[in-house]
């Protein structure tokens, strides 16, 4: 018999990776947003508690309230659900905030469902979710968080998601500075068209980067974690950004690069020692300046979204 | 003790590999030049005998002869080498011409000398024999030649060469139309800048495609294997190129393109039953034409250069 109520951590997740821009993730554990999701008698989506931030409850008009509204048009349960949203992930913060609210309610139903759904079907109806918050449908913070691990999005219509290789060392340092980076100036900054040369440049490395993650192979990883197409243009409205790459890769870094659309910074390392000697590096830069900041260390999280 | 004479078969080579432009490429077997090079007393290179097609036999005018000549003046052995050339590979056709010949000679030479140069050394000398062909230093058909199987050239400055995984069913047909496409119309038909969406299309393919080889996933090499950026463009210059890689996707191909900068088409099949179909395929689209043209199947060559 299928549970009446299930509580769930919907990670935070890491897209625009580098030399992936648009298509590579990866999930992230020790920071996530909690979910409640129950059955009831009334017929659909109910978001009845959000604590954390201040987000609307109409279903309609949460991320998590319309990908749950898609998946249960298509699924027809002759009963409804009600959500509560423990948010832990500031919204815009650059780590898949409305990502992880928009697939972890359909995760949620899924497994309260009997689980008719597979992983790329979840992302399809979390996507609905994700259009509300990005104005257009993107899978590449939802994939990481519904699959785990590495991921790379080949396609989005139809939706194609391939789990990558996790070597085991690979760990993820994140600086939050708490700037607000308008979704309109992240989009405006970037040129229309780039010469062939970028491009071709950035699919070397995505290549190789794919080759260097199936081999374990981390200096390779670190070769190829260059991003030349988005990482010039973007890193301008990030304050600091050069410093804190900087200072990430003179303490050990595989790479750093902007998370999402920023203004969160990633980095990547070998091991969870140099993935805290990054952090201290990182934190460092900002706390010379007046802008806050939090900071997390991470492994990288290969299951996803999980029950709790 | 080293030997004095070597005999060694210089396959030809698909570059340009769909998604993979400018850095993915993979050996041919079935289809190479044959060289013999012997020390000498006197010092330099000496390119004594070219069979097949009628090539300059001044060293310094001379794909081979300048690779030679590069790795002779690092290496500065108190000998020299005499060169024969028998060229089976048409010059021009696309699959590595020039190529076969400036890698044979180096790692012929690199035998004869007890084997001083790895393979990404190797390459790096032919690349000055390629630069005399193409105008610019380029690895992309030197790499799979070199170091066999599916290659991905990660840079050229500094050289780093990938050696990626080749399931064991792939297999490739080539058609050589014989027809001459001008490298500087090959150029000139490219636009200098791409839309970024186009750059991500192709980005997601080439990780996809890594990934495939890497996990022997047919239909995904399949899916993969598209080209939006260079094919649209340079298939125009090829007469018939739309029927010739329809009629291969229909009879069974994983998929089809332009062979480095053309005019050879070449597609990928699993298994020799499928490439053989698509090669009776692609006969027939050029029979119904005036063009005369030449055809191979081939396994794909893990083993790249060798000594025969």
């Amino acid at each position: 018999m299928n549970k009446n109520e299930i509580k769930i951590f919907s990670p935070a997740t890491v897209a625009n990776v580098s030399c992936g821009y648009d298509v590579l993730g990866f999930c992230l554990d020790t920071i996530g947003d909690e979910m409640v999701v129950r059955k009831t008698d009334r017929k659909g989506i109910y978001i009845t508690k959000i604590e954390g931030y201040d987000l609307p409850l109409d279903a309609t008009k949460n991320v998590a309230g319309v990908s749950a509204l898609a998946m249960i048009a298509d699924a027809k349960p002759n009963f409804g659900f009600e959500i509560e949203i423990y948010k832990n992930i500031k919204p815009g913060s650059g780590i898949g905030s409305s990502s992880a609210s928009a697939s972890g309610s359909v995760f949620a139903i899924n497994e309260l469902l009997g689980r008719p759904y597979n992983k790329t079907q979840v992302t399809d109806f979390a996507m609905k979710g994700e259009a509300l918050a990005s104005g257009s449908e993107h899978a590449d913070n939802l994939a990481p968080g519904i699959f785990g691990g590495f991921t790379l999005v080949r396609s989005t219509s139809p939706l194609e998601v391939l789990q990558l290789p996790t070597p085991k060392d690979v760990y993820a340092t994140i600086i939050h500075p708490q700037i607000e980076i308008k979704t309109s100036d992240a989009r405006a900054i970037l040129p229309k068209t780039f010469p062939l040369k970028d491009a071709i440049t950035q699919w070397a490395n995505l290549g190789s980067f794919v080759h260097a993650l199936h081999t374990s192979d981390y200096e390779l990883l670190k070769r190829s974690l260059q991003d030349v197409i988005v990482e010039p243009h973007r890193s301008q409205l990030i304050p600091h950004f050069a410093e804190v790459k900087l200072a990430a890769l003179a303490h050990g870094a595989l790479g750093a690069s902007i998370s999402g659309a920023g203004p969160s910074i990633f980095a990547l390392s070998k091991g969870i020692e140099n993935a805290k000697n990054v952090e201290k590096a990182m934190r460092n830069v900002y706390s010379k300046t007046s802008i806050a900041f939090e900071t997390y260390v991470s492994k990288i999280n290969t299951e996803g979204i999980r029950e709790i």
